[in-house]
């Protein structure tokens, strides 16, 4: 294939992008009364705005068949079918099998792989059930207060992200926490907070080996063992969620607790695998099923439904739009939701770790720009911080707005005046962003202030807002397991759709492996007493300078 | 003024860019062993290594020749001297003030604002001191183990930000929370865990209407009454950071509860000032005093040190020849320290609120890049995550790596191997970001992994690195309250000297007021109950389709 740049439909857009690159919103929306109803998606409860965009029809069109022209569909269909699309590490990426949740069989290497998705998931629930219920007891027969989570990156980001944001359905009983960093301070500013005897540790790590992962784990160890004292109280205290047995074994946990998950599942697509354990445990079987029906809702929506009505699909051509014709190359997501405060954390992984290549599938250096640089924070905190800078910088950056309709906490005055404000400030942020404030508008402000002629000459640039500024809003009914599979799963196709016509492999991260290797290299030079000098003069400085002064 | 990009100091810096765009750091490290040597600075226990960024000698002399021409040296005294340089707002920005702890005097319209400086440190510590010995009770007599801050931007960043860091510091007697999003479950989340009889509430909030912290502020004030059922437990159970005394009195605060601050200090600068108050009782006076002792340190280094040994000058040139002349438009913080992890989440007001303009000093809109996109996780979760796009997109991200050189937590082997394997790690990346793995290189370690020819072929490119990606190390021995306040103090003066010269205000923040006019607009509209039809169609849609199912 050329490259897609090269190809008829890029072409053809760039010849459009430089026709209507300027045009203002303001003036597609004052022409047309119907740009809401011609630009929004409703899915079940999910209503997706994308008017406050800056595309017309045929800007849609055009996307459509650029996605085309890179054999979207095809892709789509190998993605489903299980095909090694991954094809540096020769694997597939069947993360959709994992929520698959009409149990029609999907095919790995001519076999179902169902029954082996559905045992696991069966260990899950009754493991869960079993610590919920107080059948499984710490090693002094304590029931389980506190559960760990040591794992980092896919291990990590997605059970913390969802257990914050489904806290609401999470038990009282239980507490859970989340260990990643390698720094001391993660494991140990935990360990405080927990009791040995009730304390039980969840160690993710596909291979056991991840350095972090395995060093907080082995940390968590000795602090039981030192109020245990006893080998056999391992056994109580540690599961573990990975492939490698013997590893597992050597550190004391019990075979029957090893949770399996497969070479198919990605790291950052682990959540719905039994990585997902400490979500299982703090909200319940039943709610995480829910998850995995929200994701799979969207499986089906993302296959079936027509490209101009399936939401990652348009999600996905947005950014393109935005990446690669008007350059700009950082994508905000704004929840306006304190639960999904770590969502953009969480997409970060999804999305950076994804789409941040250079190379092609055909090992071709790219000349285009690919995954955009994702951030946010929740609204309406980001409104007194960063806004600024969306509002008036120099730098324009398109923004998801994501927020349920109903909160789960009744507040304030008749119950959801909190809530009120959450969403006049949303919609608002949406509507000011869009329209902007004109040079006219802003000193008319200023006259009304009583401020004199050169004053108000002064300010009026400086209160002046250029609009013009895109977002996509995104709204259900309420956070729930559901809503939440649906949400990860829609940026999951978006990634993998953007992905698909940037011609990359979405699915591989040498970026990450290549730093665990010189990681690797650094770490004896720190402990050898001689002078280090085969890097280069920072990194030996670096390296001499820490040496000294630990 | 010319605008700078007209100046004879930027063209000859665009020319000298032209010459050395594609220079690769590899050579030059390799080609001159003083490398290191030319480009760290020393200052007291911080490290800051500046070597792994694309710049030579002449690239340092030519920002700092632009400096010059932009008359930093001037804004600079004028910072110093209280001089009104916020002049859309007609403020000083005399944050120095607040940690001035020299005691010269500092004159604000020609009076000494020393002695109301100090005036309000004692009554903070004074009142610190009282919650933290118990003197200062609960309505009921308990004493007081929880303190709620209740406020947004600057009024929560800062002290949240600070009090996660210097945890080790903080007492075990009182936790501290931090409410901020008008989003019911911040607030509900946090009631649920504290105890009426044994809370106090921080209500920060200059002008006490901001909509956020006062919608909060009445919740926590209804909860309390609900269980202490007395309108004078307020007097014992809420304080207030604000000039606003009336509206404070009115909510049922006392008079002597009030901590004033001034229209010369600018909220995203404010934990220097009364807002501070929650890190004072967590931490205590001494502490506090310590972080504002950093911080005057910084201020003196920031007046003093010669251009090319001044650590925030550096930062903020380095940060310009990235925007400027390589168009690289975000700015990555990575702490190496769990403590820090809010830190990137501090910067982003820091700096997006403070640089995030489009219109100059002039009035005239600018024509180069101002302000980054500033984002960051703490390390090693970002290796896991985002890092894939930094060592391998096609979006190049400059980088701030921090690291304290001793933990706090004494863990693992010898008691310093999380530490140590943190350390490699930091290091590892910013050797391998800059150096990258050459084709040959990745093609030779796959060779050794006994693989095919076409394997091989086929692999190489998608482990190759290109590196020459710069990364800017900042180590100091600890993070303790000085250490933290020099942090701090060093990112204000390096976003100060980018807005210098860039022309801009750096200390108001129109598009944050702007989004609170407009949700005031949008509130009553979804509360009226006619349909909304005054907007555009997608704003007039999304009002009507949330009323309706709200």
């Amino acid at each position: 294939m050329a490259t897609i740049n090269k190809s008829s439909s890029w072409k053809i857009l760039n010849t459009h992008f430089e026709k209507t690159k300027s045009i203002h919103m303001r003036d597609l929306f004052s022409k047309d009364m119907n740009r809401f109803k011609n630009f929004h998606i409703q899915y079940e409860d999910f209503l997706v705005d994308f008017s406050k965009n800056r595309i017309t029809d045929e800007t849609l069109n055009l996307l459509i068949n650029l996605a085309k022209e890179a054999k979207f569909e095809n892709w789509r269909d190998r993605l489903f079918a299980g095909d090694k699309i991954n094809f540096t590490e020769n694997r597939s990426a069947l993360h959709i099998a994992l929520r698959n949740r009409s149990n029609n069989p999907i095919l790995f290497n001519g076999k179902d792989i169902m029954p082996n998705v559905n045992k696991v998931l069966n260990q899950m629930k009754e493991f869960s059930e079993n610590v919920r219920k107080g059948k499984i007891k710490g090693y002094t027969g304590k029931k389980i207060k506190s559960i760990v989570n040591i794992g980092i990156g896919g291990s990590d980001l997605g059970p913390a992200m969802i257990c914050k944001a489904l806290k609401p359905y999470g038990t009282n009983e239980i507490t859970p926490y989340f260990v990643s960093n390698v720094d001391g301070a993660d494991i140990a500013q935990t360990l405080d907070t927990c009791d040995p005897e009730s304390t039980l540790f969840i160690v993710a790590s596909k291979t056991f080996t991840t350095q972090e992962t395995m060093t907080n784990a082995y940390s968590a160890r000795t602090w039981l063992l030192k109020y245990l004292k006893d080998q056999e109280a391992i056994k109580n205290h540690f599961v573990a969620i990975s492939t490698n047995q013997i590893a597992v074994e050597k550190f004391g946990i019990n075979k029957e607790n090893i949770f399996e998950f497969w070479d198919w599942v990605g790291g950052r697509y682990s959540l719905w695998s039994a990585i997902g354990l400490s979500i299982c445990i703090y909200i319940g079987m039943e709610n995480f099923k829910e998850l995995l029906e929200g994701a799979h809702d969207i499986d089906n929506h993302f296959k079936e439904a027509p490209l101009n009505k399936n939401i990652p699909v348009i999600l996905a051509l947005l950014g393109l739009w935005y990446i690669n014709f008007f350059k700009f190359n950082t994508h905000a997501v704004l929840p306006y939701d304190q639960g999904l405060s770590l969502f953009p954390s969480y997409l970060q992984q999804a999305d950076m770790e994804s789409n941040g290549k250079f190379i092609d599938r055909d090992g071709k250096k790219i000349s285009y720009h690919t995954g955009p640089i994702l951030w946010g924070e929740s609204g309406t905190n980001g409104q007194h911080a960063f806004y600024q800078l969306i509002h008036q910088g120099t730098e324009v950056v398109p923004s998801d707005f994501i927020m349920p309709i109903h909160s789960h906490y009744s507040i304030g005055k008749n119950g959801n005046e909190h809530h009120k404000i959450l969403i006049a400030n949303f919609i608002a942020q949406t509507q000011s962003l869009m329209m902007g404030k004109t040079n006219k508008e802003a000193s008319l402000e200023l006259k009304k202030q009583n401020l004199n002629q050169e004053t108000i000459k002064q300010l009026t640039p400086h209160k002046t807002f250029e609009g013009n500024r895109p977002s996509t809003s995104i709204l259900f009914n309420k956070l729930d397991p559901k809503s939440l599979g649906r949400l990860i799963a829609i940026y999951e196709h978006k990634i993998f759709t953007q992905g698909v016509i940037w011609n990359i492999n979405s699915f591989d991260q040498w970026g990450v492996e290549y730093g665990k290797q010189i990681a690797k290299l650094v770490l004896p030079k720190l402990i050898e007493p001689i002078e280090t000098s085969g890097f280069d003069s920072s990194t030996n400085n670096l390296i001499n300078y820490t040496k000294k002064n630990i």
